[in-house]
């Protein structure tokens, strides 16, 4: 398969290219680096990157940044940001791209179990994250040609809380949390929000 | 106690207002009609509608509109409107009245089964509603004094479907899911999302 991979140069997204790249083409898609770029809140800048391109099987997202912050000192704009960046950024790959990928692909995105299992801070990522996962259920219904969906709700993963000095306990390394990706695009599942917990080794 | 109920000239939000008004002092507030008005979608309007009507005990929203349609056919606007509307709309209310509510008060929100049951025209509100339940699970473990919040899940509710010709199967007595909040104002829960159909009588 010929598969995009966004956000491939963060911890998890590149977990998820070593885990294609061995069976798959995979386009490395960042911020910055990468093969190609794109600025996920500016649906403009996501319509390039699929012209760019050109035909691709999957596109897995591994992208999206959202606010952190104390319930009372999450801004306005803190919500906006995180609404327009993972997302309706996610979001936006999905409606843009759902005419341009090919018969039978994929989308894989991300959330987070911050929806489910909150901490104080969480309140704009819980919100996106938890509006991802509703999104994805309901989209699976109604993708054209085939198409499937998923989202991927990580864990914390090992490298991040070991990079942020806090408690390893309860996280995975990122290639684990790679094999859940892995599963989205070359299994058949769709509609589906796939805890990383269940693909421990 | 002083509840105002947001919405209160809806469906919903008339049963919750027969279901609170014989123990205690309902505020009704609408978009057009009711005691007082607000447009949820404007974070000053939310402002004003604090400020006029003095400290309360329990803020109740059965409010909050956001669009239905075929997910080919959401407009960008469909999406903005549906986030600024229903789902920013209600956690604005948190947000802002947080700071206002008399200590040990309440929240409670209104989400909506199609976030985990989803159909086909449902992407859009099925993330608003998924985005209010990650919300609110994480809001609670931050608001001060005491404050507690949850959300109402609603199914469908049979007035609903009866205007409009749907099968009743499924569907449940506004004054039933009018249970939900009460349960939620009156008791001690929260960063629960009230699944209704728990409160079937």
């Amino acid at each position: 398969m010929r598969i995009a991979v966004i956000g491939a140069t963060g911890t998890i997204g590149q977990a998820v290219c070593r885990a294609l790249a061995s069976r798959h083409e995979v386009i490395k898609v960042g911020n910055k680096g990468g093969d190609f770029q794109v600025d996920l809140a500016n649906p403009d800048s996501i319509r390039s990157l699929y012209q760019a391109i050109g035909p691709v099987d999957a596109v897995v997202s591994a992208a999206g940044r959202a606010a952190f912050a104390d319930l009372t000192k999450l801004t306005d704009e803190d919500f906006a940001f995180s609404l327009s960046h993972k997302l309706m950024g996610q979001v936006n790959l999905v409606r843009i791209g759902a005419a341009l990928l090919r018969d039978r692909g994929s989308f894989t995105l991300t959330s987070g179990v911050l929806s489910q299992e909150p901490m104080k801070g969480s309140a704009a990522i819980s919100l996106v994250n938890g509006g991802l996962d509703g999104f994805v259920r309901a989209a699976a219904l109604e993708l054209p040609r085939g198409l499937r969906i998923n989202v991927v709700s990580p864990t914390w993963v090992t490298e991040t809380l070991k990079a942020r000095g806090m408690d390893l306990a309860g996280g995975m390394p990122a290639d684990e949390v790679a094999l859940a990706y892995v599963e989205s695009v070359e299994g058949t599942q769709t509609g589906q929000v796939l805890n990383t917990r269940m693909f421990r080794r």
